[in-house]
C-alpha cells in the first residue's frame, strides 16, 4: 500500500497514527502543497518512521510519477479540495483534511468526481476515533439515553499566532468550516439523523490581528424528528490553559442525559441515578481503518458521504452567518 | 409593611424568603388567583411564621379590604399579568411570577399601567440571588474575563406531573417563557448588553401526556456588539437525578472563560491558568431588596425593566420558535 502525503498544514498525523499499526503501509513520497508550505517537520517524522520517502515540490508531479494508492491531502486549505479532485482522476484514493471543500460548488465538484472515478475518500474527521467519543456513540447504540431530542456541542481553541493564510476567507475557509465542523459532526454523528435548517452568527471582533478569521460563532440547526441541536465555537481560550482545546458535547435524550468533557464520558439516567463516569471504550485506529477500506476489508469509520454532508452542513452554516438568515438544507 | 399573597403555582417561596428577614413585614392576606387554585401549602407555611393572614376568596376584594403595600402575585400563569394590573391600579406595589405576562399585548398592557400608577414592580427571577449567579456577576464586574464575546446557559428540569394548566399553552404561555426565561435572564443580566435578533424552536414531542407543553428547546441570540448566545432548554432530566435542576451558564470574554456548573463557579483566565473553583459571595436576600426599594432605601436586583424586558425576549423568541423565523428586537 503505497501512501503520499500532499502538505502539512492539517491533520497529516492521523494518517502517520495508522501507518504505524499497518506493517504493509508504506509512504513513498511527500510533497508541499502550495508554494510557501514548509514541510520539515512532516520530512522528519516520517524519516523517524523509518520510511525514505522521495520528496517532491509538485503533488501532480509526485502523483504521476509515483502512483501510489492513497494520496494524504492537508495543504493550505483552499487547495485541498482541488487536489484531491487532481487525485482521484488518476484513480487514487485520498484522505483529506476538513472541510473537503470550502465551497458547495468546489463539494458539488468533488462529490462528481469521486462518483466517476469510484475512488474511496475519507476526510479528517478524527475526533470521532478519540476513546470519549467514541464511547459516548457507543452508549447512544447500546440505548442508554434513549430517543435523542437535544444537543450541545462545543469547539474552544486557543488562538495563538496563526499562519498568514487563516487571515483569508479565500484561503482559511471560515471558523465554522474549520472548528465548528468536528462539533457538526459530533451532533451528526451521535444523534445518526439529518439537518433541515441552520441559524448561525459569527464575529470577527477581538481577533488579534487575524483579518478575517472569526473569533466566535454559534449555529442552531433543527434536524429531523423535531431533534434540537446548537454548537458554541471560539478561539478565546486563554494562552496558559493547560490543553490547547475544550471539547465537549451534551446528549440529552428521552432516558438519560449523556455528556463528553475533559476527555472523559458521563452518563446520567435511571439506572445509574447519579451523574456516573463512564470507563472508556477502546476505538479503531484512525486511517488504519481507511486503509483497510481501501483494500475492502472494513468500512471506514468516515465514510466519503458522511465527509461530505458534514462539509455541507458547516457551509450551509457559514452562509447562514454571513447572509444572517436562515438556511434549509 | 403589609403584604396580600396572590396564589401558590409560582415562587411564592421567594417571598417568604425576605419576609423573614424583615421585622417590619406582615403576611396580612392570602387568596387563590384562580378557581380551583389550591393555597393549603402557602396557608400552613405563612402560618409556621407566625402570621395570621386573612383568608380570601377573591384577590381583588381582598385587595380592596386589606390595603397591602405589596401584593405578591403567583397563580396560573395566565392571571399573573391581570392581577398584577388590578394590582398597581389600587396603588399597590407588585411582586410578580415571571414571565410577568404570556403575551405581547399584555405586557404592553402591564408596562403601561406601571407608568401610569408609578407603583414599583419586579419579578421572580430569583435565581440571581443564588450565591453562584450571583458570585459570576461579581467577578464579571471585577473584569475577570475581559469582555464578554459568547455565553451559553442551560435550564434542564424534571417534567413529572405538571398541573392541567400547563397542558394548554393559553394557561402556561411555553416552555421558554416560564424555564428558559432564567436562562435568557442570565445572558442579559451578565453580559449587560440588549438582544438584537432571536432565532429559536421547541418540540412538544415526547412531552409524556402534557398537551401544548414543549419538552425541549433552544434559543439563539445576536447581541449588541456582535455577542454571540444560545439556550438550551429542556423536561427530561431523569425522575431519579439527585437534583430538581441543572442550571449552567458559560461566558466566553476576551480575557477568560467563567462557568457556573453544579451550583459552584469556575474560573479559567491568564492569572488562574487553570480551571479553579472559585469561593462563592454572599448575594443579597431575594424580597427583602425589593421591600426596601419600596421604602426607598434600597435598589431591587431584579428591576421594573428587567422584568419586563427578559419577559419580552422570552416572548418574542417563543414567537421565533413557533414561526420558525428570525425576530429583531
Amino acid at each position: 500500500m503505497k501512501i503520499c502525503i500532499v502538505g502539512s498544514s492539517g491533520h497529516y498525523v492521523y494518517a502517520l497514527r495508522g501507518i504505524k499499526e499497518d506493517p504493509d503501509a508504506k509512504i513513498v513520497g511527500i510533497s508541499p502543497g502550495c508554494e510557501g508550505e514548509n514541510i520539515e517537520k512532516l520530512f522528519s517524522q516520517v524519516n523517524e518512521m523509518g520510511f525514505a520517502p522521495e520528496v517532491y515540490s509538485n503533488p501532480i508531479r509526485m502523483f504521476e510519477e509515483l502512483k501510489p494508492d492513497i494520496a494524504v491531502i492537508n495543504t493550505f486549505f483552499y487547495k485541498n479540495s482541488k487536489l484531491a479532485i487532481e487525485a482521484m482522476k488518476r484513480g487514487i484514493h485520498v484522505y483529506v483534511e476538513k472541510p473537503v471543500a470550502l465551497s458547495i460548488e468546489e463539494l458539488e465538484e468533488l462529490k462528481s468526481v469521486w462518483k466517476q472515478t469510484k475512488v474511496k475518500l475519507s476526510s479528517m474527521l478524527g475526533l470521532r476515533y478519540t476513546p470519549h467519543f467514541w464511547t459516548a456513540y457507543k452508549l447512544i447504540k447500546e440505548n442508554k439515553i434513549g430517543e435523542i431530542r437535544l444537543l450541545h456541542a462545543q469547539k474552544s481553541y486557543k488562538l495563538g499566532n496563526r499562519p498568514d493564510f487563516y487571515k483569508q476567507r479565500r484561503t482559511y475557509g471560515g471558523t465554522i468550516p474549520w472548528v465548528g465542523i468536528h462539533a457538526i459532526d459530533w451532533i451528526y454523528w451521535l444523534s445518526g439523523k439529518k439537518f433541515k435548517l441552520v441559524f448561525a452568527r459569527h464575529s470577527r471582533l477581538y481577533n488579534n490581528d487575524h483579518g478575517e478569521l472569526e473569533t466566535t460563532a454559534f449555529c442552531s440547526f433543527l434536524m429531523e424528528d423535531e431533534i434540537l441541536a446548537t454548537v458554541n465555537i471560539d478561539y478565546l481560550r486563554p494562552a496558559t490553559a493547560p490543553t490547547h482545546d475544550d471539547d465537549r458535547v451534551r446528549i440529552v435524550g428521552t432516558k438519560g442525559i449523556l455528556e463528553v468533557l475533559n476527555g472523559k464520558v458521563y452518563l446520567l439516567n435511571d439506572t445509574t441515578k447519579e451523574v456516573t463516569e463512564v470507563s472508556l471504550e477502546k476505538p479503531p485506529i484512525v486511517f488504519l481503518d481507511f486503509l483497510n477500506e481501501v483494500r475492502g476489508t472494513e468500512k471506514c469509520l468516515v465514510s466519503s458521504e458522511d465527509s461530505f454532508y458534514v462539509t455541507l452542513a458547516s457551509l450551509l452554516a457559514r452562509q447562514s452567518a454571513d447572509e444572517g438568515k436562515v438556511i434549509e438544507f
